[in-house]
């Protein structure tokens, strides 16, 4: 019996990086969170504190910046596949390399009516993510969401479920639902309108969430992640996290005033999660592209 | 010398509620965040541990509740005043009360190019504040909403400043300006639309904040104020709080690269914060209206 | 009417500040961080953008770093007092100064049963604040804590409060109950030994909570505050802010258990909120001593 | 081709829960959150919403505080193991069940300096962690903590590191090293004294932190595993993520101070991020040991 290094990864995480691009009197904004990390021969760096193969998360950080000058920020999918590259390609004792993108929305001021050249406000809705990973076995692009905030107020039931001991539960037919998603796919190319594909797939999984007679959360996760592969031929999975974030119905009857589904207690902690894969039956394997560059411990 | 009580309050803090109206197949929902707190002759709870004038922070919270139910939530400044006359005037201790309620917005959700009818998406951009007291004194009512994100990306200059010995900073006539604002707003009417006046002075200071060229954050949130105090002769005073969300140029020359404001960081701390009020000469006595529920320590 | 600027400040927030004392091989931390903000003749800046008088606040986190090495960090109170005296002494515009200091806590590592000269874990228990005001009025320095999770599992009852007809609240004459306490208390000198009070402070407090049969939240605050002012003559006023953090007995009955007080559901929000001020009745005026950085809106 | 469910869970996070222990007039608290996932033919669920294998949430959080109460808390490893066989044991359709428990410590009260009965302060150090995870492959127990901050003020260098062109850092042979250490360890077997193990654990890991001359924060978490698994035969690996929590040294030279390693600005963001990963080359498989109650998406 020997104690040996096993999986391991450094790098630099949250780079927050604003790019402006100011050709025209009407600029853009891109806000994103860059975190990074490198794959490779690194055990001397833990064996004996021998850094010769370490390329500093300071540099990594730089080369973030350096980047987004140099290559832009078009679409966090490309900005990660640039960076990625360059760190398998350029930099010689790096075998494998994961670049983890948020982005934050802006829209334009309004003023007078008109949108505004150079000012915006913060959106606040979804975050939108990529993760990219560049290795030895290819490249992969997962795009996604997290903390879309849905809620319906019908159209949702739960019944009909496992009953034991300790079950107190009782079953209903229209309750409140909602969530706070997050939502990731899996692309088979890199040949994509990133833009254009991520205001569809948004746009698909409203749909289902709003329009789906939902008998579970399960269910309606299951038709968002369908509607979604059935759109887009080069997204071979779809995985989806869900909290069923509970919204208690009131008890009034002790002020003498019923409550047909009007006045809801809106609770934090616990609550469900739901969690689902949804996937073609050929997808190509995703080796590393759901290994996150925090996914150790 | 004697030790005495001095300032006290009591009350319920974050209730969180959800009211649904559906009364049509086309749904409509607010939702708040409550907070009340209770002043009064509570000497004897504090002094002995006699609560006989101490209705529990929980009936408070079962009010709020009923009260969405009873007299629903038109606007959060409605709601607020219901709940706060009904504590001073129907439960006979109590001397004055106040309720601060937050709303987070919810923007209908799209499908197929149409609102749909139950179902929403958080809107995540600023939260919609409120706080009203009432005491022997009167009605005060302050509006206001926090978290309001904007940025320009030029016309921002901050020059001219005081130098002393630890003065690094440099001149700028070109720079982002970033800020989450927090904006409070003291009205001296309650015969408002009060849905219609938030939008409206929402639209007045994102517009100063756009068009005003800064030649410091103060300036524009002087403007800001005075803007909404020129459209609403029942507004007296408005208090604005601003976090200088410092975007720092990146210094790309090390890779000889130019950086005509393009690349930035995005520091978190530390941040400048700039807070002003701007007022009338003649506004009437705040009395307690800007005395928080948890104000003391 | 016409209308003005009223109350305003600005300085820079949270520089967080770590001061290691190394002068022997047994090391010192201070871990803080630190806000500032000016007061005074700061209208042209705001009416006209003039910045004449206005000192960066990128100068006033120089300043506290500077301070940092040149006065040191021997006490948050003493650091606070410095930086303020500074700002008002010697830069002209300015009138009035407010230092407000967190201090997280380290305790050293334990090696082989030492303590270690060099290494240390975060304590993570409650913060310390200080908050210093220097104006021409005089010096004020308050002392504080935020953040002390206190629990007691018995000792403590909740009966013979008010009842309304929104009241559902049964009574208990056992519960939990636990808080995070806000505490904040106002010294009359600044001749004091700030690390021998605080620590003093702290155990009378623990030890009221601990003591006494509690009736009520509101009796358990009192005590606290009259056993520090009866202990330390050059306190003069303690603002005590605690959040009810409920523990629900949870009802085992439907799986055929009972619950003696030993099962409890720790519930998030809402949440009871219970402020009161302990005072002597021949305290000095506060003037600013209560007024924060963060003050307005 | 077709479209099929892939990995699928769901459970109850994040459930609160205290356990008090009151056999004699001194108290004992375990102060835990709990979530729980189960895993197994849930494929109905999705496809057609048909619930009839579904054990609710609702259930698996009751489920949660009868056990607490039935079976008690002593520590959560075994608080675990216990929840998790019930699943997979007890309700007929699951076939594996992941439970993972957060725990946070309390400390006992100091009353004129003995320990008080039953009133505690919250220790606020690191969370102690455990996850559970049982199905038809046997039985899998990881213990760890989060969040356990650790800093030296001497004894950590960084040089001899790859450079490239965007690679503008200094070397250093003094700096500080801060982390805020997640570790989380994978037992082979459920026959431990939980509670002496993790006090061992964590003090061999503070110890190799402060003693070791450290060349890379690689090679401390490389000197943490592997004392770790020298001392514990029935430990098959050790994984580590440590944030490289940056300390800059605040440049005063423009005010004409020198800085031998006394005055540090903290950072926030970026920070490094370094994992690894210590292991036995005879560890037993882990199967599903690693796979998180939120671990899709």
């Amino acid at each position: 019996m020997a104690i040996i290094l096993g999986d391991n990864q450094y790098g630099k995480a949250e780079s927050r990086l604003v790019r402006i691009y100011r050709d025209s009197a009407r600029h853009e904004i891109r806000d994103i969170n860059v975190s990074t990390a490198l794959r490779g021969p690194f055990a001397p760096a833990h064996l004996s504190g021998d850094q010769s193969n370490v390329l500093p998360t300071d540099t990594q950080k730089n080369t973030a910046y350096a980047f987004a000058k140099s290559k832009g920020v078009e679409s966090i999918e490309e900005f990660g596949l640039n960076l990625a590259r360059h760190f398998v390609d350029d930099v010689d004792p790096v075998e494998g390399a994961r670049v983890e993108v948020e982005e934050y929305a802006w829209t334009r001021a309004i003023v007078d009516g008109v949108e505004h050249d150079h000012t915006w406000t913060r959106t606040g809705a979804e975050t939108r993510t990529a993760a990219i990973t560049v290795d030895a076995t290819g490249e992969y692009v997962v795009g996604g969401f997290k903390d879309l905030v849905l809620l319906k107020s019908t159209g949702s039931e739960f019944a009909g479920f496992l009953v034991d001991e300790f079950t107190t539960l009782a079953e209903t037919h229209d309750r409140v639902m909602a969530t706070s998603l997050v939502a990731k796919w899996r692309f088979t190319s890199t040949d994509v309108d990133w833009e254009d594909v991520y205001a569809g797939i948004k746009t698909i999984m409203v749909k289902q969430f709003a329009t789906l007679q939902s008998l579970a959360l399960q269910q309606t996760l299951w038709h968002m992640g369908k509607a979604v592969l059935e759109a887009y031929p080069f997204i071979a999975e779809v995985r989806l996290s869900a909290p069923n974030k509970h919204h208690f119905i009131v008890d009034l009857a002790p002020f003498e005033m019923d409550n047909p589904g009007e006045v809801f207690f809106a609770a934090d902690r616990p609550y469900g999660l739901i969690q689902a894969t949804v996937q073609r039956d050929d997808a190509p394997p995703a080796n590393d592209a759901w290994r996150s560059a925090a996914g150790l411990a």
